[in-house]
This record gives structure tokens, C-alpha cells and sequence, in this order.
């Protein structure tokens, strides 16, 4: 696994760059991330470019040593582009234009924009497609940080028209499709169809979904469109794209489809904060991060990039500016980080970035220098992790041990119409992946289409649209199977099956969910030693039940390989479900005390210690 | 009382009319409401009609021996209605239109708008008026819902200028009337008057009370057009309209006064999620709705209808879509719910839906059947019902026990200058219902303008406007009275009186208010097995306290037969005064066990438990 | 000092003025604030004036002996001028009008708008500028109220590039200057720059504290056309405006530099329901206020205002209308207000208002006299003050004994940039202000700029911007210093400066911060008998550990005679620190029971009890 850093030449004199350089080097740093926010200075005026710099820039990492992932700067168009195209900025989803002064404001379906986005993207690959030290690209930045996948513009209400219109073929098979009968929402033609937003009370849920998945698409033919170039002006050399923490704005099997290794940027700390964790984790894990969260998004990309190949391009390497509060890591978790991410498979871990910037949104984003360009804490965590990667080798392949199935249309089918409060897909297959990995379980996490040979067990904590296929592909498996609320309870165009959900799992569930219920967190289901609550699928058919609770509700059912949980997946019911379908499975269980994680890569097993901030390694029998 | 259901014979394949026909009426269904969002299918086109298929369904379901309720579709103009006339849209109060793509789309001040309401309803009226099938018409749908009443939109402005017009006459009296010297806010014109919505601190309350009423209007005349039509057209039906749970948008007593009968939709589980109820009363009622949620309703819309006559137009058969966590009902509660509507003096209970839709915004909403036409609980439910409504029979008067005096306007201002946060008289009025409720009381919820006779009780919970005839009745009453604060508290146009609060009660009172407080819930007025709080109003005159608080505070004073309630109407206080107030009364008082509530018929004393979910009643000695 | 009162003859019958003049004076009153609201009704149509109303209140007054602060309109334009002129409105951070309807809707950056304010002003300064019973102006009405400062308007926009290109000079200076090139924020122009709402993720913190500048220098501009024209038609009266509390929205220090005397509006029980208390504070003095709230803004003030003169230009004096809950006063509190005032050196205190007026928006904010014209309970308080006042006499000099020093950027700084939600430059100060109350201490609130000769102990809670005067005046002081985080910590322009925080006390602290940290709430650091957090500046110097956690943390370092508090100033560790300081410099400390607080002047003591609402005072050897 190499390591890396991305670094902004630009920011700093011309006289340092060789000294930073050299002191990447030093530290055990082959790669380093370039050029992604530097429109303004590449193009300052509209078509005059300035190479020289980057020229010279490009030369001295070179020469270096150091290999160069170099970045297409279209998340940041700058300001004559957009006085001059004032219409290429996304408008929210109250109408109110998203405009420049900080990044992303551009919208993924002006026309105008996409062809400046290819014009720049060439001229820079034109440029350094075939330098020696580029070793590879990555394509814009973070695609649909800061809410900018879905744009309410009038270019995304034409190209959504469109878009609809080939999907659909003719208009009254759109209505059908979304039963558009039921509030005199039915249309004429194409052109009647408005964006969802704005709408008096929720739009059709139909409409909802299409939008998601048109907006989707228009990232990744955005994408595309720059991969095109790529691969035309610079062959040979892996393109990339760097991925977000508990993002799923577009689906990024598709976007993966394009690329050849799918990056991601780990904010540990940051996402503990900001995202839905409980109080007493907040509190736990505050300089750490909770013990899944990197761990399940290394999984996560690993399964939605072509050939499992996969990167973190931005690490934390110190306290960031945009969570609400921000401490620094524990001693030693930059370290950890790093060897997670090799222990899960990456190719590189990039940190981000080399040198805190005095200046502008960032300046508290903490690099592996200060800003005074003396060693922040961080430098000498990467150092050690290079020395313990050399010494520990190549690593070994995964092991197959259980899958989640998880899709994006999932997540944005519990966003548009959750039922109950906070019900998630997106959460519920991390809370799976929490419970299986507390039992030292090795995890894959897999879209519908996957391969379920190898696993000794499936869990597919919430999908909607059950494809036909993995139908299939379920009903042979021979391992234990779970399956969550929610899964084959709709079509592919939202609507409820004919014969009620679980849709195409019929015959896998011997029965059929005839009535679902959300649940407050006010109502709690009480077992044995298990509670269990937020929904309750009433089911009907040929199972037994499994759990069942003192007020005689059937929490979860069996039906010979397949464990139908009818609560929310989630709390202790969760974790004595995963527990007694692990043991059916056969799967060696050693459940692990608080805040310690595993994680095998070939003969090496990997043990992580999140309370202490430590990571040892060993070989074992397999 | 009939039982009915509401129908979509457009969401269905025509073979399958019948045979639900059928089944409601193997059920003891003999009502059944139609048509209410159809009119893109009854005019796909500008001006093209296609009747067949309405033609059809009336025919067949009036061949089943049901009634028909009939709808004009005006709350779903369809989508090339609104491409001819995009300004028909309402504007939010943040000025940003309410687009097509739900429903209720429309600006009640647009006179374009109003045109093709009254010409598609005429079309309905012309075509089924005289129908033997249609046995009553209901306007629209439940006007007001997701907060349509108000809309900031040009045609709102200009029409608000002719209203304030029409009031006042000349624009110095309304200068005058609403104080405008006060912030140099003084009018030269009725033209230089705006809406009230986008002032950089709050508008003039003055100004805010004349739009909700002029907004409330709007909605009264909007829907007297279409009773004039409909009066016309189908003489001989009564004509009604669906109200809803907890809402205030529009004065109800001014809609009834237009209508035959007053309907309702109550969804009692949605309501408890989404209202005012403290966490215990909803983990405790989740499954059934608070006890008083559904009577309070009942009773509140049988004092705003003409003669008295309402009905449940639209009842919650099982989970709905829209709160927050949508549980199913405890079994029973359809059926007690149904009972529960009768012992209340209902004239018809139609379950809203016959079959659950398994498209669009409400698929995740039960019917009495199933997404695949099977029962769903509350079909056996309904039957159940219907069989004990034959055994009832016609049922007896409503008893004369206590009165409670609400009014909308009471509400609107308590909304427009809640002076402490949350202070409503919607909530006072309901917290004030719930006690004498629990005390096994009859309540009946008034208008200001009602007769008292044949009352032993009557309260005034908080009533800022108090007319003049409502004064001089309370005078002459010889029952108990209890007023709560801010009664009396101001003028028409809503100014403090000359003579300060309580206004037109200063006689009845004793004395004046000089001096009110709002306290938050952080301060409580301690007695000695009571507490109080919420706001204190200063007493001077002749009156003697009757609770006082450990510190001296007079928390509610004593005026002959009238109690002065100085603190807000809630909390253990409020069941003390209201049990004095009754016992003075010599109203029978029977303080009900949780969860239990009495109400009498005639001779029949019908008793529901809410936490079992079962009804009982029995013949009783008046 | 003088007391003195809000007055409106236009709200009243001209009959009733000379009551009022005569009642004022009876009660101990001497001056009386009008004019301030009253355009419509000087000027009821564009160019037509009516004066002979004012003139003759003017007279009234004046003959009873009242001296006059007259106010200028130009807080409420009227509609007239609003229709002409419908661009004078401010645009919202969302880019929505602010109309007409309330007050306050001017843009302070609209010149058409500035013309009419000279207009009117001139108008009105001619009209009473030499007239004998005017003693003083004041200026508009509580400049930035309902968050009034920023707009975001074209004609915002387009004053704001003049002045950054006054600023800058040029544009790469700028871009320079702020970092731009970070997200290719560089511009070519100043015609480029837009201002910074509206963008897709935070503006550069380098723009907003530009537009923050900005903004608040339109107001000083604002303000000094009108105390121009106001020095050349009225001469020898003092000129003062009323400033709020708890408020920042433009720098003090500057609008104070053009006025005689600086005021301010004491709401203590709205503003501890407003603004940051605990619970237990806002239930503990509900009817009192905090008792460091009033104190602090008196020393704030007095700290801001050329030559300490100062005065309470509306002070509460009954419940009001705005709060959350708006419950009256304890019984005292409105004379303990009064000489707390006198106490910390006002020249005046104005009750706000005479009579409570009954219709428009405040008509639930109390005056002296009820809306019936009877006394309210606050007249009788206000006599006894003046009485009290007589009897003690002018009053002496402050002592000297600490200072806080405290800027207007480093708020604005802290809010844009909190880093730890919720970390304020203003609540630090206010936090330690309190601290040192609570020792009984009399202190200081000043600028940066100021003096520090004379105090023992100065106490830097949070200051990003430290000027290099300030730094060599902390260096050359003999007395004890504390420094807060965050001082020192960025550039004129936004950028940690080059030699790491704390900049230019790099020699006072003996070392620097090399890592800042913002912990949540969650994070406790404990000492023996303390708890810190919130914050964690990491210190690398000679400074020796003071305050240090059982997990080792340093939360307090001390060099010679400075403190570095690495902590974020508040809890149980600021009193520890304070105590200390307090302590070495050799200040007398007698920590003061809860609620109570002392405050000299001269030889006299006084002694407030914000329990009971008790007041006291005595002479002491000093
Ligand atoms: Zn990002
Ligand atoms: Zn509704
Ligand atoms: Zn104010």
C-alpha cells in the first residue's frame, strides 16, 4: 500500500516545494494529490492559460520521487466563468441560486458548464497526460459535498424531462407507473413534469425516486464525460474520485462502473460528530472516531468498486474545521487509521493535507505540517506507519465470511418516505455491520447484483426494490440468510408489489408482510433479555417464530435458512439475531470487548483497540 | 347513524366495481364518497369531459344500494389547468409559490381560479345533481390542510385591500382602529396596504387579525360558491364538508353556516403523534388516540353545525402515512371509534379508505382492504360495528351538562401574540374539555353566540374578543361560570379595552385585570395540592380568592357564580376549579379511571376505555 | 444623574399632555425622550410638513420643566416613501425583502434612502434645534435591532466593492490578503466580488469579517451624516443613541466616537429569557434578570463611550411584550435597576415608556402608567429612585480595579468561526465579567486601545485581532494578566499569523499555541476541584503549568505575571483562575452570596441583593 498526501503547491512560495518534497520522501510518502482547486490560477482570464507554474511543480514532486495523482479542478469554476454564464449555478430546493464564494456551485445539467468542465479537463490532460511522474487522475473533488448533487435549475427540469422521457417512452406509461390518477397529478406530456420541489404537501414518491436517480445519472455522465478524456490523453494511468463518509447523494456503483479505483476521504472525528451517533459514542469515541465507521466505508467502497480496488484518498490527520466540535485524534490513531485501511485492502492512504493553510475556509483544517511549516503531530504517526507497512509486506486477500447487501436507491427510498422517523436504509446496514463486526466478523458489503458465492451468511438489513436476480440468487444459497423490514416492499417505480411485500422474497420468506407499522422510540417490544421497537411488520405464512416477545409479538421469524426480522434492525434484538444466524452459519464468533475491532487479510490478523488508540498485528492458522 | 367509506372507483379496474360494492354492503356499509380528486380523469383536457366511466360507477354503486356522497374535485386542479393560469398558485409566507405536484395548489383570492372551480363544479352538479344514487354533495377536500388558507400571493393583496376596504370604510379609520401612529405605519390609501408577511419584526397584530380573517373568508365564499351551485343543480341533497383534527384556519362556524351537515376526518393516532400531548400521553395512547382527541372533535363540530348535524367523514382505519411514527390501532378501536361517533350524535361514520392504494403519496395508508383487495383488520371491525348500531338503534338527545366557549378568532389571536410561548385557546379549550371529560361530564363546545340555557356549568377558557351579547348572557346565566385569562382582553380590532380586561366582563368579574404576566414552565405556582403556572393576571376588585398559593399568589378568585381563573387553564389547578365549579353547578361528578370516558344518549350511557379498547353501554335512569 | 421617560404624544389626546408633563415631574422626572417614531406623522405626505402638533408637545413639555431628548424619525420611514423608493429595503441573508409593516426596513447602504434621512433630519433639526427645552438628540432608534445591520442588497453590494477597493487598494491585494486562491476564489476585479450569503458552503471567514466591516461602518456613516447635520443646526446639545444589549451587529467603540454620550436599553428579564443562561438562572431570576447583565452592559458602555459618558436611555419597567415568557418584575426591581445605574456612573435613566399604549405591537409592554392612565407599579418605584437619588447625591469616581478588554471584530470573528459551536468572544467576556462580580470586584469593559494605567488586573478573554499597541501596553504592565484562547490567534485580515497564535503576545506568553482544539460539552476536563473544557490551546513555551487535570492536561499556564488560559473561559476553572490573578494582584476579593453584588463609586458602597430586590448603600474608608 503506498502512502500519500495531497498538497497545493500553489499555496506556498516556489522555494519550498522541493523542500517539501524531499521531506515527504523522508517521511515514507510515495504519492502526492495535486491540483484539483487551481482553475484560477491554471486559467486566470478566460482562455489564457499559466503552466509554467504547475509546469515547475509537477517537475520538482517528480523529480522527487514521488508519483502524482493529479486532479481535474472543475469543483471550483472561477468567477469570470460564472459572471459569464451566471445560469450555471445549481438553484436549492427552495429556488435560491447556490452562488460562488466557496466551491461546487455549479449545476451537474448546464449544458454550458459541462462543456467548460471538458474544455479544462483536456486542457489539462493535454498538458500532463503523458508525464511521467502523473501516475494517475482523479476527477473533480467530492462530488455532492455540501448537498450539491440535486439542483431545482431550469437546465435540471429539461435534462430531468429528457431523462424521463427515454426512461419511460411515452407519457401515460409514466402516469401508470407512478399512479398519477390518484391526485389529478396525471400529465399530457413530458413538458408538464416539474422538479418534486415545492410542491404544497410531499410530492408522489415516484417522482421523488426518479429524481434521485436522474440526478445520480447526471453525476455520472458528468463524470464520464472526464474519464472519456482521460483515458484518451493520458493512457495507462488509473482514474479515481474520491468518494464521502455516510454519502449517498448518487449511487456510486454506477459512478465506480467508470472508474478504476474508487477513492474516499475518512473523517473519523468529523462523522462521529456530525452524524447519528448516541451521546454516550460521542462522548467515547470523541478523538477517535466509533470503531465502524472507517472500517465500514473501506468495506462499503470495496464492494461498489470495479475489482474491489479502492483508496483513501483524504485522511485526517488532525482536528478539521467543519464538524461542530473539533478535537484532535489520540495519540497514535493516525497510525491506526492507516493500518485499517491496509488491513481492509487500499491501495493508498493519502492524508490531507501536507500543510495547514493560514488562510481562507480551512485554516483550521489541521496537515501533517503547521502552518508554520513545522511537524504537527500527525508527520511522525505517518512515518511509523510506513515502517510498519514495509515491514509487514503486501498482505494477504480478505476472507469471505458475511455480506450486507446494501443499494443506494435503498437509502433514498427511506429518505423520501421513511414511515417513521429516522428510518434508514444507509443506518440500518451500518448498524448490521456494527453487530457483525463486535462478533470479530469479517465483512463485505455488496450491491444487489453480487456474486453471494463464499459467505456462510447474507444479511440484508432494509432493500426496497428486491431485483429479480438477487431473488435468485438468495433462494440458492445454501448459507444463513436474514432479511430486514422494508425488503421487496416495492417495485422498481415505488409502488407496493401485487402480492405485497416482500415482493420477489416470497417464496425465500413463506409468507407475506400484510401490514407495517412504524414505531415511536417511546414504544419498546420487550424480551428475554432483548428489546426491540421503531417498526413491526405484521407477517403471514409458513415461518416459525424465533423471537417473541412478552406481549407475545413475533420480532423475528425463521423459515429454514432465512431469519425475517419484523422490528427495526437495530439494539439488542439485532445483536441476538446476527448472533444466532452467525452460529447457524458456522461462523467462528469471539465477541469483543468494548471498542476492540479485527480484521483478517490473508494469514494476518489485525487487532484494533479504539479506546486506546493501538494496533498490533499477528499471523494465524486461518 | 350510517356507515360509509370513501371510494376511488378511478384507482381500480372497472370488473372490480361491483364486487366492492358488494362487500360494503355485506359489511353494513351503505354510504359511500366519491370523486373527490378525479377531475383529470373527468376532464383530461381543457373543456373535453369524459363522463362513461363516472357514469359507470355511480351507476353500479348505486345499484349496490349505497348512497352516494359526491365531491367536486376543486382541490386538484390538474396540471394543464395550472400551465393556463401559473398565478392561481398561493404564495407561502416567505413569497415562494406552492407548486403542482400534491394537491390543494390554489389560491383561494384567485378569480381565474375561482371561475374553473364554479364551472367544473357546475359540470359535476349538471351531471349527478339529480342522480337517485347521489344522496349528498361535499365541497372540496378538507380545506385549509397542509396550511392552504393563508397565501401571500398578488391576487391575496389586492383582494385583502378590498376587504380592509369594505371594513372600515375610509383608511383613516383603519389607521385609527389599528393604532398604525405607533411605528409611523399610517396608510394614506388601501392601496399602500401590503399582507402582513415579510416585516422585519412582526406586523401590527391588528394587521395579522384582519388577514386571518379576511383569509378565512375567502374560504367561506370560496365554498358558498359551489353550495349555490350545487344548491341549484341537485336540489334536495344535503351538502357538507370534511373539517379537520386540531385545526383553525378558517372559522368553522362561518363555513357551517353555508352547509347542511359538518364533517370531519379523524385520524386519532396521527393527531396524538403530531399535537401538543406529552410524551407519557403518547407512549400510553399510541395505539388509540388520547380519549379526548376524537369527542373533543365531535362535540367542537356539532356546536359549529347548522342544527347541529356533522359526521366523520374521513375515520382512521389502520396505520397512516403522515405523523411522525404511524403505529397500527389497538384491535377494537375502529369499532370504538365508530360507537364513540355515535354516542356523540354522528350521522354517518365513513372509513377513509375502502382499499389501500399501493401507489402515490398515501400508499403506505390502510383502507379496510388490503393493496391486494384482501381485509385488512378493520373491515371485521366495521362490520362489528354496523351490527351494533342495528342493535342501538336511532339513539336519544345529547344531555345539557357543561358548555365551553371557543371561538376561532380566540385561537388566531392567541397565535398572532401568544405573549408566552405556547399559550393557545384552541389548547385551553381542549385541556379545560379534557377535565370535565374526566369528571364523567357531557360537554358541549360553543360559539359565543349561543344560547346557555339548560346549562349548569359553562367556562370560558380564554376568549380575548367577548361580543356584547355573549356578556349580558353570562350576566343573566344562573349556572356556574368559570373564565380563564386574557377573556375579555380585547377590542374587535384588537386593542386593549378602555377599561382594561376583562372588557365587557368587568361587571360579571367584579373587578379588572391591571397587570398580566406570562411565566414560563419553569416557574410553578405551588399550592397546597396544586400547582400552577403558565401566566398570572392581577386581580383588583371586588371578587375573593379562592386559591391561593403558598406565596400569596391568587391563582383563581370567586365572584358569585363566577370564577376568575388567574392562572393558565391546565395542570392539576384546572381540575380543581372545574371540580368546585361543578359540584357548585351540582353537576354529578364521577371522576373516571385513566383512560376510561362516559357519554350519555338519551337513556343510553355509553362507557370507553381507552387502554383496552372496548365499548360498553347500557340503559340508565336519566 | 437624571431620570427621565419615553413619551408619545401622538399616541395620546393633546388634552392629556400637560397631565402627563405635570404627573412626570411630580414623580421626580426630568427629562422626557420623544420623536423618535413619529415621520408620519411630521411628514403625513411627501414634502407637506405638520408641525404644530410637535411644536405644541414641544411647549407642553418644556413648560413643565422637562428637558427634551428629541429622536429623528428615520427608523420608520412611512409607506409613502417606501412606495417611491421600493429598493430601500434591505434584502435578508436569503435575499427576501424586509418590507414595510413593522420598522427598521432601510437599507443603511442605499443612498437614496441616506437623502431622505438627511432630509427629514435636517427638517427636524432646524425645526427644534435652538429651541430651549431640546437639552439632547438622539439619533434613529436602536441601530441594528431585529437584526438590521446586514443587507444584502445590490446597493449593499455595490457599496461594499467601494469600500473594499478603498480598503485593498487593489484586487490582488485582496486576493492576497484573504487567501483566494485556495478554492479558486481569486478575483480579476473588484466588480467581481459579490457578498458572501447565498454561497454553496461557508464564505471565506476573510469576506465575512470584510462584510462585517463593512456593514458596520455604514451604520457609523449613517449615523454621523445625521450628527453633522445635527452639530450644525442645534448646537451645544449632546448627541446619543441607544444601544442594545447583548448585541454587536456593528463596533461600538466607532459609533460611540461621534456621539457625546452613549445609551443603551436595559431589558434585564427579556434578555435573560433571550439570550445563553442556564435554566436554573432563568428560574432563579425570572422577575430579576441575572444580576450581571445590567452591570455588565453600564461597564460595556461606559467603556465604549467618549469619555465614559453614558446613560440608560430605556429602561424596563414592567413586563414586556418580546420575550419568550414576559413575566413582571420583583417587587424593588425597577428602583434597584435604577440606582445600579447611578451606581456605575449613568448620566441618565429613562424608563420606557410613560403609558403603555394599547393597540399595535408592543401593547403588552408596560410603561409607568397603565393603558387606563392609572399608575402601573413601577411609577411608585420610580419616585422612591429619585427620592433615593436626592439623598445620595452626584456620586463619586470609579475605582480602578480590573479590566476586561473586549472588541466588536473578535465577536464577529467568533461567530464566524466559532470552530466550537457555540464558543463566543462575548460570552467569554460576559463569563468572566461575572467571575470577577462575584469577588466583589469592580470592573472595566474596555477597547483594545485603551489605557491600562491605574488597573491591577487586566483580563484578556478572547481577542483574535490583538493589536501590536495592545501588546506592547500588555508588556510594559505591571499588574497580573490573564489571557484567554483564541488571543492573538489571526492577522487584521483573518490568517493565523505567521509566528502561530498568540501572534503578538508571543513574548508575553513565553511560547506559543501549536494546536487548538474545541471539545464539546460531552468532554470533561477534572481537576482536583475543578472542571474546564470547551477548548484546548496546546502551549509550547517557558511558561510553567499551573491548573492540571488527573489525566494530565494543562488547562492554565503561567508566565511571570501573565495566566494562559488554555481552556475556554467559563465554569469552575475561569473562577479558579480569576481568584488567583485577583488574588496576586493584590486586589481585596470577598466573594459575594449568591445574587448579591457590590459596586463603588466615590466612598460610597453599594449593595444590590438580586433575590430579594433589595438595594443599599453606605460610605466606606477606600
Ligand atoms: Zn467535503
Ligand atoms: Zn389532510
Ligand atoms: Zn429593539
Amino acid at each position: 500500500m503506498d502512502l500519500g498526501v495531497c498538497y497545493y503547491p500553489e499555496h506556498w512560495p516556489e522555494e519550498r516545494w522541493a523542500v517539501d518534497a524531499a521531506q515527504m520522501r523522508d517521511t515514507g510518502l510515495t504519492r502526492v494529490r495535486i491540483g484539483e482547486f487551481a482553475w484560477s490560477r491554471i486559467e486566470p482570464e478566460p482562455g489564457r492559460f499559466d503552466w509554467d507554474w504547475l509546469d515547475r511543480a509537477v517537475e520538482t514532486l517528480h523529480a522527487a520521487g514521488l508519483g502524482i495523482i493529479m486532479g481535474t479542478p472543475t469543483a471550483t469554476p472561477p468567477k469570470w466563468l460564472v459572471d459569464r454564464m451566471p445560469d450555471l449555478v445549481a438553484l436549492d430546493r427552495e429556488g435560491k441560486p447556490r452562488g460562488f464564494g466557496s466551491r461546487r456551485h455549479y449545476c451537474f445539467s448546464h449544458e454550458g458548464y459541462r462543456e467548460e468542465a471538458a474544455r479544462i479537463t483536456r486542457a489539462v490532460a493535454e498538458r500532463y497526460g503523458n508525464h511521467p511522474g502523473v501516475v494517475s487522475w482523479q476527477t473533480d473533488n467530492e462530488y455532492g459535498c455540501h448537498d450539491t448533487v440535486q439542483s431545482f435549475s431550469p437546465a435540471a427540469r429539461d435534462a430531468f424531462r429528457k431523462w424521463l422521457e427515454k426512461r419511460y417512452g411515452s407519457i401515460d406509461a409514466l402516469s401508470e407507473a407512478w399512479g398519477n390518477v390518484f391526485w389529478s397529478m396525471e400529465y399530457r406530456s413530458f413538458d408538464e413534469i416539474e422538479l418534486p420541489n415545492l410542491t404544497v404537501t410531499e410530492a408522489n414518491p415516484a417522482h421523488w425516486l426518479a429524481f434521485r436517480r436522474f440526478s445520480s445519472d447526471q453525476v455520472v455522465s458528468f463524470n464520464r464525460a472526464q474519464v472519456d478524456i482521460l483515458r484518451e490523453c493520458s493512457p495507462g494511468r488509473d482514474i479515481t474520485h474520491n468518494a464521502m463518509g455516510f454519502y449517498t447523494g448518487y449511487d456510486h456503483h454506477d459512478l465506480a462502473a467508470d472508474l478504476d479505483v474508487l477513492g474516499w476521504d475518512s473523517y473519523p472525528l468529523g462523522f462521529l460528530e456530525m452524524f447519528r451517533f448516541t451521546e454516550e459514542e460521542k462522548r467515547d469515541y470523541a478523538r477517535q472516531g466509533h470503531p465502524d465507521i472507517a472500517a465500514f466505508h473501506h468495506d462499503l467502497y470495496r464492494g461498489c468498486a470495479k475489482g474491489g480496488r479502492w483508496s483513501v484518498l483524504e485522511q485526517q490527520p488532525g482536528p478539521v474545521n467543519w464538524a461542530r466540535h473539533n478535537p484532535a485524534p489520540l495519540p497514535g490513531m493516525v497510525r491506526l487509521w492507516t493500518l485499517e485501511a491496509f488491513a481492509h485492502g487500499a491501495e493508498l492512504v493519502s492524508y490531507f493535507r501536507w500543510r495547514q493553510f493560514p488562510k481562507a475556509q480551512e485554516q483550521m483544517h489541521a496537515g501533517l505540517l503547521r502552518t508554520d511549516g513545522e511537524p504537527a503531530p500527525a508527520l511522525g504517526e505517518a512515518r511509523e506507519a510506513a515502517k510498519d507497512l514495509a515491514q509487514i509486506g503486501s498482505g494477504g486477500e480478505a476472507h469471505k465470511q458475511a455480506a450486507i447487501i446494501f443499494s443506494y436507491d435503498a437509502e433514498w427510498m427511506t429518505q423520501i418516505q421513511p414511515q417513521g422517523e429516522g428510518r434508514s436504509a444507509l443506518w440500518a446496514a451500518f448498524a448490521t455491520y456494527s453487530a457483525l463486526r463486535r462478533l470479530g466478523l469479517d465483512v463485505d458489503i455488496l450491491p444487489p447484483s453480487a456474486d453471494l458465492e463464499g459467505y456462510s451468511l447474507v444479511v440484508v438489513p432494509c432493500l426496497p426494490i428486491v431485483p429479480e436476480k438477487l431473488a435468485r440468487s438468495l433462494e440458492s444459497f445454501e448459507g444463513q440468510i436474514v432479511i430486514g423490514p422494508r425488503t421487496g416492499s416495492r417495485t422498481v417505480d415505488f409502488a407496493i408489489p401485487d402480492n405485497l411485500p416482500p415482493g420477489p422474497l416470497e417464496t425465500l420468506a413463506g409468507g407475506r408482510i400484510t401490514l407495517s407499522e412504524s414505531l415511536s422510540p417511546r414504544i419498546s417490544i420487550e424480551g428475554d433479555d432483548w428489546t426491540a421497537g421503531g417498526w413491526l411488520d405484521h407477517y403471514e405464512g409458513s415461518a416459525t417464530p424465533e423471537f417473541v416477545a412478552a406481549d407475545g409479538t413475533t420480532c423475528c421469524w425463521v423459515n429454514a435458512n432465512v431469519r425475517l426480522l419484523a422490528v427495526w434492525p437495530e439494539g439488542s434484538l439485532l445483536d441476538e439475531v446476527i448472533l444466532r444466524a452467525a452460529r447457524d452459519a458456522g461462523l467462528p464468533q469471539e465477541p469483543l470487548a468494548k471498542g476492540k475491532r479485527h480484521r483478517r487479510r490473508g494469514q494476518t490478523l489485525f487487532e484494533f483497540d479504539y479506546l486506546k488508540g493501538t494496533v498490533n498485528w499477528r499471523e494465524t492458522a486461518r
